[in-house]
């Protein structure tokens, strides 16, 4: 017996360390995107103009906004899908690196995003943002899909109607992100509004 | 008795992974304040003027110092209500995400606060900066009273004065830097001053 | 068995906490990277000018994907030897420290080599950027070899012929590395490229 | 026996999450000392030109190795402390943070010392960089003899020789530190010998 928990403790930790760095890299992702949010030049300027240029980076809000709620979703997911996945591989350290880097490029996108609204190129800021969405949500699903395929990496006592239900709401993600892309051709803001509202759903109560 | 312990130890990893993500963001932020004090430009100054340069930068050493005891403070406090907290759900989840919003965006009123200081501004930096702290107040609430009422989520074992006493603190937050908030529309100094004292409340003992 | 117990969970927390701080420093060093590649100015550009700057960032984005990879491959051997390393002492931390020290530096060279790129200087920006890597090598292996070497440091259940695979990879890495330096000086195009295969020839299966 | 682990692991809980606000603060502040090394303006500079630049950033390496051999040596004992102390409470928490205000703040002072190294104000800067260490250095001190005095929160089975050898310790280092600022206002190179040989002492082996 004490060898089995011993050896839980030994699995635990192979996961542990795989989730330590992506809490890690997720954390600092999501922590940076302030910086981009620069404090304007106040040093004469009067109450009024300081309350002017604050209101004039309502892009850099927005765009904050959105890629913090984003990334935080991203992290419930990641975390929901470690619940199930018990041991690590090779290939899946792969496949979790390759989503950190989606996640860990995110500020660039969403600074790009935030300083071309409202100016001449804002449907390239759009399109870009966007388009990264669509890579990350793939890289999730490259991730997710491998574990569940993969041998032995998944819990061995996880429901099969769990993990099934996990596999469908993630198969939307690229669609739906893919479909705010290409609005982006069309219409920019009817992207961002996709983006907030991709983001709303997710504070619908999770019924599995 | 294997099984329980070993269900103990999925439990802790529960609510691990959402400390750690939270640890992450918290020890992001109040690490990432110190970038905003930059270094003055010192390549042919005397030393006379370096010093100079450095007492002129008080207000950014009291931002600095104001918000990093402020998040110290709310990490102590994140650290107390997760004693309590044995499971994570959905919606903990997310009322946990907007405190980290909450939290990971104060670089950006410190930053506002300390460079409007003594300019003609000031007033405007120390609103956004007071105001920020009432919404973090507010975060903290919502997590907690949310944790207390909703089925399941907190330690059975734990003493309900105890948890009493944490909800009687945690309201009077939002008040009290309500009150910071609203002075700073009469007198900054004063604001100030409240915050101060406000971090100051704490470091006495917690006498639950 | 309780008392053995707990001292397995003394002996993991040894090991866990120079396992947080180098996951820490290197979740840290892999996302600041993307700090390094800064938004064209948009302000009245024009949408064919902004995706014309942004083609124009590739030696960021090449430099940002190298390094990334390659500081991704540093964290899997990192997580892979201290599945072998049951405990810590004095030295194991300090060759720890220095290894963090290499990759803690990683983003100066990343963007000294991507500024370089396509300029007069781009051979000197490659010779840093390889050369560095040479170091990381270096300190991997003093980390390693050391930990196999010293007394009581190896999971004692650790299987030999796993320990000697691994020793025999992590010898490959300086040669391999001063390689790609020392092409620089002749053609660093061809630096860029070894570097890139050496992030591939990773991402073949680990059949120890 | 189940109730007693249990406890052992909410203990473990319990001081683990000062740990790991503490790695990441130092984690952190470890790997933020690297985006104060500013890569020269290289776009049309001929290679000797950059060369030259390079080398001209010698006071930035000098800091930057110092810094970080210095934070490395924190976290060591940092590290090394915890091993003795099982148990959190208020005051210890608000000892902690207090150290951690010390280490997250050392980024400006390097910055500031290496800025003037060569320049008219060098000695400010070394005696400013000095003294942050002799704060360092104090509130270490104020930290460990709070632990050990108070009321148990030092593990119980903890040898009191060897605490008393950490104690002999820590206490050296505030009136070196403190001869390494005195010194400053004579000769700052002599300060900045003082510095690495205090970082070189600790190379040597720890036979408590």
């Amino acid at each position: 017996m004490r060898s089995q928990l011993r050896s839980d403790l030994q699995r635990a930790r192979d996961t542990l360390r795989l989730e330590a760095l992506s809490d890690g890299v997720i954390a600092i992702a999501i922590t940076l995107l302030i910086l981009e949010i620069r404090v304007p030049d106040v040093d004469d300027a009067s109450p009024q103009e300081v309350w002017t240029a604050l209101r004039a980076l309502w892009p850099q809000y927005l765009g904050y906004l959105l890629s913090f709620a984003t990334i935080g979703i991203f992290w419930a997911n990641h975390h929901l899908i470690f619940r199930f996945i018990a041991r690590t591989n090779h290939y899946l350290i792969l496949a979790n690196l390759f989503l950190l880097l989606g996640i860990a490029t995110i500020p660039f996108p969403t600074a790009l995003m935030a300083d071309t609204l409202g100016h001449p190129a804002e449907q390239v800021g759009v399109i870009v943002y966007s388009g990264w969405f669509v890579v990350c949500a793939v890289a999730f699903n490259v991730l997710w899909l491998y574990a569940v395929r993969a041998d032995g990496l998944i819990e061995p006592d996880a429901d099969p109607a769990a993990l099934a239900t996990v596999t469908r709401r993630f198969l939307l993600g690229p669609p739906a992100y893919l479909v705010a892309f290409l609005l982006a051709f069309v219409s920019p803001v009817a992207t961002l509004l996709v983006l907030l509202g991709l983001t709303m759903t997710y504070v619908l109560p999770y019924n599995g």
